[in-house]
């Protein structure tokens, strides 16, 4: 078995090196070619051109997973990738693309007989380098001509067959949806303690409920390595997200779902990143204006 | 060493069974008579009063473990234990009582010389018996007496120090907190799934989420477990709470700490229990008031 594999940053390089060690010969091509070296290094073969890419594919059924940021690169791959593949190739997208795109996508790959695989990845770097969780939507029939592949990469019962395309994004939409409101629990919970009366060691905080408590999970052992760490006070506290949290509110409000915490998760990232504080200088000028209150004056910067 | 365990409800059987397992003597004594033989089975000395617990522990410095529901029976018991113990006794209130609680019982324990430890137990029933999570508040010499109690009856890595008493409840508390976010995160990823165009097995996706993913937890294998019981719908879509959550917000507000996520997981619970729904009735009234929407009216009950 032969995989192209577009997109060689974090998580592609890292699911070549995983599927290489499981022999599948992986050909990776990415647009920066600078990484040429280090791909090389890592003993997967470097292609410099996407047609090139599937030159090395030939004689068989094609695979080309496609590993690339959500949005136009994706697209545009995608489009290029469908004019070149034919009749019983496989396209893979195991990024983050939004389950409408992977629907239509399926729908276009449906009409020239291409099978389209829509691959939400979870797992961090480390799990596509040593084993994965993966939900994947698309044909069924033609799914289990590759399931194999997904068994090797992916943990134990690490990945699951979604349904039609669009299904294993969407999943992988409302799983970073959880992701949100999980983080958020444990951001409010720590910086509770940081501000308490008592001075917790906040790292062995983290240890102890990751040992036996309730809370015990992934998300908590990481916090405990970012303790560990020690450098929290050197990171801006904004938080930027990817998108799949915008579209978990975005199908809630779709389907009239109520997710108050998924939700306000979402809004603690955006005012996180709201740096003009419009909105409260308005309900601060309000304050003033019905209660007299006063407001706090900008200070004006100081004249070097 | 013996321990008296005041309290042979599920987590304080459970723990006495742990404490047991390792050659630790345990003297139960619980309100319920009733439950003697259940208690005898197991392997624990039931004892049918606390004055005659007390006397069981005689010859030796007294350690007795009140593992009650928080409240009045926590401060009737404790007073009552406050008012027979000596110098160098000790209490350890492994419930959940409110920190300011602790740190009071702890206060008046000083004055008498009987050492108070506040001990937020996590872990559930499963944990209580084999292996749970302890977060202990108290005095830091002697809490390195019984230490080893801790080691024994505890995960690895599964129990911590904390600090001056009443750091242990209030860690217990906060973590708390935390899982109110984080199961109602789970919640709503579920709810939205099963309101989704896609036809999901939860009970599957509850065990890929636990395999390698991101959200990988406790709760979520027991989500999964939940869902293999395959009995959702036999349950009421009400969530009840022991008060740690809300203690938490209290905190936040004292602290004016924000705490988004945690406050709406709590109050998610509140509209749970609002059966009446007067604040929705009188929302809907008004928007009737002002845009002439029509209510939906109440149907009377058809009379048999």
């Amino acid at each position: 078995m032969k995989i192209g594999m577009i997109g060689l940053g974090k998580m592609g390089l890292n699911l070549a090196k995983n599927l290489n060690d499981h022999e599948i010969e992986v050909y990776g091509y990415d647009i920066d070619q600078t990484i040429k070296g280090k791909v090389e290094e890592s003993g997967i073969q470097f292609i410099s051109s996407v047609d090139e890419l599937l030159h090395q594919l030939e004689g068989e059924t094609k695979t080309v997973w496609m590993m690339l940021p959500a949005g136009e690169i994706t697209e545009t791959t995608f489009t290029r990738l469908l004019s070149k593949l034919n009749k019983g190739d496989r396209i893979i997208d195991g990024g983050n693309a939004h389950f409408e795109d992977s629907k239509r996508r399926g729908e276009l790959c449906g009409k020239q007989g291409i099978h389209f695989f829509d691959v939400g990845t979870s797992g961090g770097i480390a799990g596509a380098r040593n084993g994965a969780c993966m939900m994947v939507g698309g044909n069924k029939e033609a799914f289990k001509e590759i399931e194999y592949i997904f068994r090797k990469i992916n943990v134990d019962k690490g990945y699951l067959y979604t349904g039609p395309t669009g299904s294993g994004h969407y999943l992988k939409m409302i799983h970073n949806g959880v992701e949100y409101g999980m983080m958020q629990a444990i951001g409010e919970g720590f910086n509770l303690l940081h501000h308490s009366e008592y001075s917790y060691d906040l790292e062995k905080v983290a240890t102890v409920w990751n040992h036996g408590s309730v809370i015990r999970s992934w998300l908590m052992e990481l916090m405990g390595e970012a303790f560990e760490k020690g450098n929290i006070d050197e990171i801006e506290g904004i938080i930027q997200s990817s998108g799949e949290g915008k579209w978990t509110v975005e199908e809630a409000l779709r389907l009239q779902v109520p997710t108050p915490v998924i939700s306000q998760a979402l809004m603690v990232r955006f005012m996180s990143l709201d740096q003009e504080k419009y909105g409260e200088k308005l309900v601060s000028a309000l304050r003033q204006g019905f209660g007299g209150h006063t407001v706090i004056e900008k200070r004006q910067p100081i004249e070097s």
